[in-house]
């Protein structure tokens, strides 16, 4: 029998600080960025593309790393195991999800390549297209993972955005072991349709042993093959015990244990940048089932939560969001 | 006859990155911090406070260049000098100052002290109060000046905080020297009571050699002895061919030529941080004045910079401040 769980949730994903700036669309089109997506830089093109950018601020990001930021502010416990360098901008990472009371004891990458960045465009119409220089945190390998700290959590959450170096992967496979082995569930996000579609057979053999997979409407067909919605959600949920698919400004579905909860969208007062909802989503969903609430409030929360994000420039809570869910 | 000058403002200054937090006024007590000042700090006293303070965000900063993007989002022309480190937030630094349009070449420091920070608390009353590491920024002299860039200018202006370690006063002297011998005007912002009370007697000495001076109603009482505001007004605008005097909500008062323009502040919908608010009504009133307007609509645009700025966290422009002047 195992222990009782002492954490809520912890997070496995890219430690990134975001670079986020306002620019039109004739912007993503002289850089020739696709709207909406996130696309891997290296160091040249990060180089020449923060040079064109206009000026921005920096605050940290990751999506997984939202996404606990999401949890602590609903009042749940989270930690996050990711790789930052001994940089100013690892220390900022370091500095903030510690700040808002996340555990954060990963070691940085030493003499290596810097923090990772995210070189994040805000169009006019409130989407987020990301440029992202992995840097340090890409070198997150099995000797980083925190056997205890995967044993004390309910839920171990991984971020898809990380499943790319054969390491990385490895410690996926591992976290996942470890948590079941000590009873504990674990959860995936799919991401980006991209990661998806460049290691496909291995996030297909990855999700048999996720029990909570949360995904987008196109990465849901991405993963299954199917075209539309609906179709691409029963077959994920053929595949995994709870998934949780989102679809832009209608909401959500969740599928869990065979039941259907549809989840309307929260409204929003106003958009101002999409960047970190679907962490945010996240974040209100993992809250909700930890803290042991049925699916359909999980799910509104994570509406909840998404709404609060896109009202600002940034992609962690900006007002508590505890104070929100009533 | 001096070459006709090409651009409108040059700012010499501290080339410092802020990090922005909201804290409560427990958080300010429990740190010592006094509420709406500046704090020098050093580096074992930014680590501990840092490490204290909430998550914050990453933004450009620097008085004066603050005051420079100001200009530059008016439509004004203008350069800067400042000394960064050669680190990621000295990039950051560079990058955004360059991003607005405002030429910056100055030669980062190498194997010193890392760029400046200030550590800013905003209260839930929208005040900021400053902790300030100045790293490699205070390290600025006379072998940073660039001569041909000086006479080049219309207005140097020159940035009080950075008047503290000799070499940097010897640069001011030497800057205005350079500027008055191109037939330029110099331009002085007091910046904060703890400078001129520091360094009273040599503020004096450099008050003497500028035209258009700024400051707010506890630094002109601290340079001139006096107590009360027009009292104030009237000893600074013995010394100085034009002062102008911010006076919070009340507005602004100008001195020039022995005509006195009281300006009013201009309505403010949402007060959220003070952060800035000199620093864009000098970028206004410099603006006003390289365009050849009067001095009652000069500071009608240093009040609509300021205002425009209050109205956001974070000290630079977030509006392009051209089409709200119109």
């Amino acid at each position: 029998m195992s222990q009782p769980a002492t954490i809520d949730v912890l997070g496995v994903g890219n430690a990134i600080v975001d670079v986020l700036a306002e620019a039109g669309d004739d912007f993503l089109t002289a850089e020739s960025i696709a709207k909406g997506g996130m696309t891997l830089i290296d160091t040249a093109r990060a180089t020449q593309l923060y040079g064109a950018m206009p000026a921005g601020l920096e605050m940290s990001g990751g999506s997984a790393a939202n996404t606990m930021a999401g949890i602590a502010s609903l009042g749940g416990s989270c930690a996050y195991i990711g790789k930052i360098a001994n940089d100013q901008l690892g220390e900022v990472f370091a500095h903030d999800i510690r700040a808002i009371g996340v555990g954060f004891d990963s070691k940085p990458l030493i003499g290596g390549e810097p923090t990772a960045r995210c070189l994040i465009l805000i169009t006019p119409d409130a989407q987020r297209s990301m440029n992202t220089f992995l840097g340090a945190s890409s070198y997150l390998s099995v000797g980083d993972l925190d056997i205890e700290l995967i044993r004390s959590a309910k839920i171990t959450y991984l971020e898809g955005y990380l499943f790319d170096r054969p390491e990385a992967k490895a410690a996926f496979f591992k976290a996942a072991e470890i948590a079941h082995n000590a009873g504990r569930k674990v959860a995936l996000t799919l991401s980006d349709t991209f990661c998806v579609a460049s290691h496909h057979a291995e996030f297909t053999k990855l999700v048999a042993h996720i029990d909570i997979l949360f995904a987008n409407e196109s990465e849901a067909a991405a993963l299954t093959g199917e075209t539309g919605f609906e179709a691409s959600v029963a077959a994920l949920a053929a595949k995994c015990p709870v998934v949780c698919v989102t679809h832009g400004a209608e909401g959500s579905v969740i599928v869990a244990d065979g039941q259907t909860y549809k989840i309307p969208a929260e409204p929003i007062a106003q958009l101002a940048d999409t960047t970190g909802a679907g962490d945010l989503y996240a974040a209100g969903v993992l809250y909700g089932i930890t803290a042991g609430l049925d699916m359909a409030t999980a799910g509104r929360i994570g509406s909840i939560a998404a709404a609060e994000c896109i009202g600002h420039v940034g992609a962690r809570p900006q007002r508590p969001l505890r104070a929100l869910i009533g």
